[in-house]
């Protein structure tokens, strides 16, 4: 089963973006740009991402070398997004909207997008060096920013933030919370970022621990997703408890409880009438639920 | 058997941060600072961490909540560390001597060094915000700096960048590598970071392609670990292989080579007259390489 927007749509072709000649030469009348909405993919009338020409950028946009692909004849085509100015500094969480769209994406397509928002969105909120305080100029293709202040010099690189998220089983029964942000009813996998000095088997004890007062050991790993939301690296793990009392951190879930497999399997139908609401198709908590009933 | 830096030096005491009375009431006389020169541990006598009070903070200091241990009463005690402004921007490489040191503590010491290390480099990196140029302050006792513009007022996290690290197989035999800044005889697994938009697997197959020209299937995580170099997860792959042909991208690696189940067993007992010398116990390299042996 594919996991959405995992899988990579383009070429990366990372050794184009430290050749400034070849970069040169895709940036041709070939080369395709990512149409996007702010962070929003712009969708065609059959739902696929589109892509217009370099002509489409403003003259004040940055452009980011996303990868390779070929056209009809198999030439291969420089692929890009654009980072136009008003985008800088800009926050702006998924429109509703997106939600949506991205059940019907094509698995190719929500990888490509992934990527580039995640870029797009580094772009827009790195203007400035943490270092020094100056401002930063895009590098390799838009796999980097450096700093103006050439006592400074400082290299930056795109954001990925690991998120450890879990399923934890006792006796066969899954423990479920709900975040206050969720729609009625949803229930979903614990998660939690990982943090400096932490494994992935230590930052999913930890969190467990923290938001649900249950002790686990065995931890597995499952599977991972890159999540573009701004630009997180979701592993998904399963973990085995012998507590049963959960103590909920209230700063963190409205909820969280035991469903049987039964349970599961009915939410994981889709159907509303059960006991939870499961996370939708495109989460990767979606594709752990999926990979425990068919255990 | 236990991986260097992972396992956690300390309880985290998340809601601590977010509480500003308890955490005045945890930076009491009992409190402890952990040593450091710069970012290297100051170590005792007997190997290990040594700790000193609050009071050898310097005034400028700003002081970073690294977690609870219990004193000889169980008494629970606030553990800290402090980012002297002489640290601000500086990006330190570890010092040779580090490396010697490292192979000696205990594994307890080593989490809670890894832990330490990486969130008081983080501080000392990240003095702007990188949304607006601003000046930032240290919030959450550490674990957030805020940018001090309340126009901006932007939270930033510590930083954790995942790396896939992995044993490329192909019938019975390992490819591994060696970088330019390898000592002599060297050789351990490829490795490389994790892009926006890629999940693990996506990611170990990118990069092993890109460094070595070898194409993988069946990609399996085995084991991971924090490497506070500055801030890494170092994620432990497993994968095959029905390539042969090794074609090196010479701007990553001096060599890479298959070796036979004899030639790593024999450089993984230490010795230094064999076909390679094998990465040292703190790396996850060391790890995988026993785990691969071991199966």
């Amino acid at each position: 089963m594919t996991i959405a927007f995992a899988g990579g749509g383009l070429d990366r072709a990372d050794p184009v973006r430290s050749d400034p000649a070849r970069l040169a030469v895709l940036t041709d009348h070939r080369a395709r740009l990512l149409r996007m909405d702010g962070l929003d993919p712009v969708l065609g009338a059959d739902g696929g991402l589109e892509w217009g020409t370099l002509a489409e950028a403003g003259d004040a946009d940055e452009l980011v070398f996303l990868g390779l692909d070929a056209d009809a004849n198999e030439h291969e085509r420089g692929c890009f997004a654009a980072v136009p100015p008003e985008l800088a500094g800009s926050v702006a969480p998924p429109s509703p909207r997106l939600w949506g769209a991205m059940a019907a994406m094509a698995a190719r397509d929500l990888a490509t997008y992934a990527g580039a928002r995640s870029l797009v969105d580094w772009h827009a909120r790195h203007r400035f060096c943490a270092r020094s305080g100056h401002p930063t100029r895009i590098a390799k293709g838009g796999w980097q920013r450096t700093c103006t202040d050439p006592a400074c010099a400082a290299e930056h690189f795109p954001r990925v933030d690991p998120v450890t998220i879990m399923l934890v089983e006792n006796g066969g029964r899954l423990l479920l919370g709900r975040q206050p942000r969720y729609p009625a009813r949803r229930f979903s996998a614990l998660a939690g970022f990982i943090e400096p000095g932490e494994g992935i088997e230590d930052a999913v004890a930890r969190e467990v621990l923290e938001e649900a007062g249950v002790r686990v050991r065995d931890v597995t790993y499952v599977a991972s997703q890159p999540w573009p939301f701004p630009a997180s690296l979701m592993i998904g793990c399963h973990a085995q408890t012998d507590d049963e009392a959960i103590v909920i951190d209230t700063t963190e879930l409205d909820d969280a409880r035991w469903f049987s497999r039964e349970e599961v399997a009915h939410a994981m139908t889709g159907a509303d009438d059960g006991a939870f609401l499961a996370p939708p198709p495109y989460a990767v908590a979606h594709h752990l639920l999926d990979w425990w009933l068919s255990r």
